[in-house]
C-alpha cells in the first residue's frame, strides 16, 4: 500500500530570484509536476500551497483598481482566487509532467474553506501585513472606512493588518478524502486555506477576512486525511541551529522533545511555523518532514532533510 | 436512481439590480444554494456557471493595478481566479442551505481546463471584448506591446478582444465523474472552464488567452458526465419568439427540428447560445432545458422552461 504525503509547498517557492510573471512562476511549477510524477508511483500524494506573492498581487490589483463600478474583492475571496490561480498552475504541470512520461494524471485542484475559530486569540492582534503600502492619512482613512485595522511597517509606509488564526477543520475534507481513495492527486487548502467561521447559534459558515499560515493548515489536512507523513517543503534542505552563522548545524532525524529545545532558534514567521507544524503531526506518531524539493525523494526514504519523529 | 442533471448558471446571474460587490454577489449566491439543495434530494447535481461580469471586474483590476512588481496575469490565468471566487461563494451557499435544513452537504469547486482547437476558426477572428476600455492611442500600444488584438466597441471606446472557441474535452472529467459517482454535488468548468490546447507534438496542455461560451461548456460537461438533463439557467423563464414585442410567444416542450426553425429569432451571445446548447444536448437522445431559476423544479418536471428533446 501506498504510504500518504501531505506536501505543504511556500507561495514563494513558484518566485525565484524575484521573477514574478505569471510564465515565470509557470515554469517552477513546472518543476514541481516533474517531482510529484516521480513520487506519484510510490505515494498518495496531496499538495497545500502557500500564496504569499500571489494573493500579495491580487491584493495590490484590488486595491488599486477599486471603484464603484468594479469594486475590490475582500481578501477571503482573494484567498479563493489564488487557489484558483496557483491550483490551475500546478494542476497543469502535473498533468504534463504525466503527459511526458506516456501517462495520464489524475489531479484536482479542490477549492477549500478552512474553518478557524471567531474566538481564536489572533483576531484580537492582528499581525500579518497585507496589500500595497499606504501613506499615514491613506491609511487611517482605509481603516474607517473599510474597518480594516492598519499599521506602521518598518519604516516602509503604512499597510493593513489581518489575524493569522490556527486553522481548526476543513469543510471539504470527506471530498479530499474520497478524492485520494479514487487515485486523485488533490490540491486543497491553497493559501492556508479561505478562512471561514461557524456563526454562533445557526452554524452557518461564514468568510472571515484573515490568512491561515499554510504550514498550519497543510499539518491539519494532513492529520484529517490520516496521512503518514507531512512535509513542509521550503527553501533550505533542513532546518538548523545557529542558522546563517559559522557554527550552523543541520538538524537531520530528530525527535519531537528533542527539537522543541531548539525552538527559540527558529524565526517567526519563517522557519518557526515549519518545525512546528512538522511537531505537531510527529506528535501524533507520525512523521513531520522539512526539506527542499531536490532532497524530497531522499527525505521520504529517511535519507534526507530534518525528519520529526516522537 | 437520481437523474444527473447539469446546470450551467450565467455569471451575470449572480449580479440582480446591478449590484456587483462581493457581499450582494453572496446573497444571489444563497438563493442559488437553497434551490439545489430543494433539487439534491430527487437529482444528482453539476453546475457549470459563467463569469463574465466576475472576470470583467479582475481583468480591470488586472490592468489598472499592472506594474513591474505586481504584473497583470494573463486571462487564461483570470479565468481561473474567477473560478475559486465563484465557485467559493456557489460552495459556501450550498453549504448553509444544507447546514440551515439540518444536513451538511457534499459538495466541492474544482478547478478546469477545458480544451479547445487551435485551429478553431474562432482564433483567426477574435470577437469577444473583455477588460476595461480604452483611449485608441492606448489600445494601439497594448496591442504592440502585448499582442493583443483590440477594437473599437460601439462608439464606447476602445477594447481587446479575444476568441471565443468551441469546448471539445474537459481536462478533469473523470475526476468530476467519480466525485458525481461519490455524491458530490460538483461546480465545475466555471466561466466556460480556463481555455487550453494541446501542442501539436508533444501533446501537452497549455493555456490559452480565449473566453469560452459557458452554456457550451456546460452542454460538453453534460455529455461528459453522461448527464440525463442539461438545463441553461437563464433570466427567463423561456425562450421565446417575438421576444419583447407584442407578438412574444413563450416556447413550451419542443423538438429539435422545430426550434432549429426559429434560430434567426434568438439573440447572439445571449439567447442563441443557449438555445444552441441545448438543442444540441437534446440530439443526443437527452434533454435540454431553457428556463430561470425560479421555474427549475418545475422544469425538470416537465412542467415548465422551454424542454427541448430529440
Amino acid at each position: 500500500m501506498k504510504k500518504r504525503v501531505v506536501l505543504a509547498f511556500g507561495g514563494n517557492a513558484l518566485q525565484k530570484n524575484g521573477e514574478v510573471s505569471a510564465e515565470a512562476q509557470k515554469k517552477i511549477a513546472n518543476e514541481v509536476g516533474e517531482a510529484i510524477y516521480e513520487l506519484s508511483s510510490k505515494y498518495e500524494i496531496v499538495i497545500a500551497h502557500g500564496n504569499g506573492p500571489q494573493v500579495g498581487n491580487i491584493l495590490i490589483h484590488e486595491e488599486v483598481g477599486d471603484s464603484e463600478k468594479a469594486p475590490a474583492m475582500p481578501l477571503e475571496t482573494a484567498v479563493a482566487m489564488s487557489q484558483g490561480q496557483i491550483g490551475y498552475w500546478l494542476t497543469q504541470a502535473i498533468n504534463n509532467a504525466f503527459i511526458k512520461n506516456g501517462k495520464q494524471a489524475k489531479v484536482a485542484t479542490v477549492v477549500s474553506q478552512v474553518v478557524v475559530s471567531k474566538s481564536d486569540p489572533a483576531f484580537k492582534n492582528p499581525t500579518k501585513p497585507i496589500g500595497q503600502f499606504y501613506s499615514e492619512k491613506e491609511a487611517k482613512e482605509l481603516a474607517r472606512e473599510k474597518g480594516w485595522v492598519v499599521k506602521e511597517d518598518a519604516g516602509r509606509g503604512w499597510r493593513r493588518v489581518v489575524a493569522s488564526p490556527r486553522p481548526i477543520d476543513i469543510v471539504e475534507k470527506k471530498t479530499i478524502i474520497e478524492l485520494i481513495e479514487d487515485g486523485v492527486i488533490v490540491i486543497a487548502a491553497g493559501g492556508g486555506g479561505i478562512p471561514v467561521y461557524r456563526t454562533k447559534v445557526l452554524r452557518r459558515i461564514k468568510g472571515v477576512d484573515a490568512v491561515i499560515d499554510k504550514d498550519f493548515a497543510g499539518e491539519k489536512l494532513a492529520e484529517l486525511v490520516k496521512a503518514d507523513i507531512f512535509v513542509s517543503v521550503t527553501a533550505v534542505p533542513n532546518a538548523c541551529v545557529n542558522f546563517g552563522t559559522p557554527e550552523e548545524e543541520k538538524l537531520g532525524e530528530i525527535s519531537v522533545s528533542e527539537i522543541s529545545k531548539y525552538l527559540p532558534e527558529f524565526k517567526a514567521g519563517s522557519m518557526l511555523p515549519k518545525v512546528q507544524a512538522a511537531m505537531a503531526f510527529a506528535s501524533k506518531n507520525k512523521t513531520g518532514i522539512i526539506t527542499d524539493i531536490e532532497h524530497l525523494k531522499e527525505a521520504l526514504s529517511g535519507k534526507a532533510g530534518t525528519i520529526i519523529r516522537r
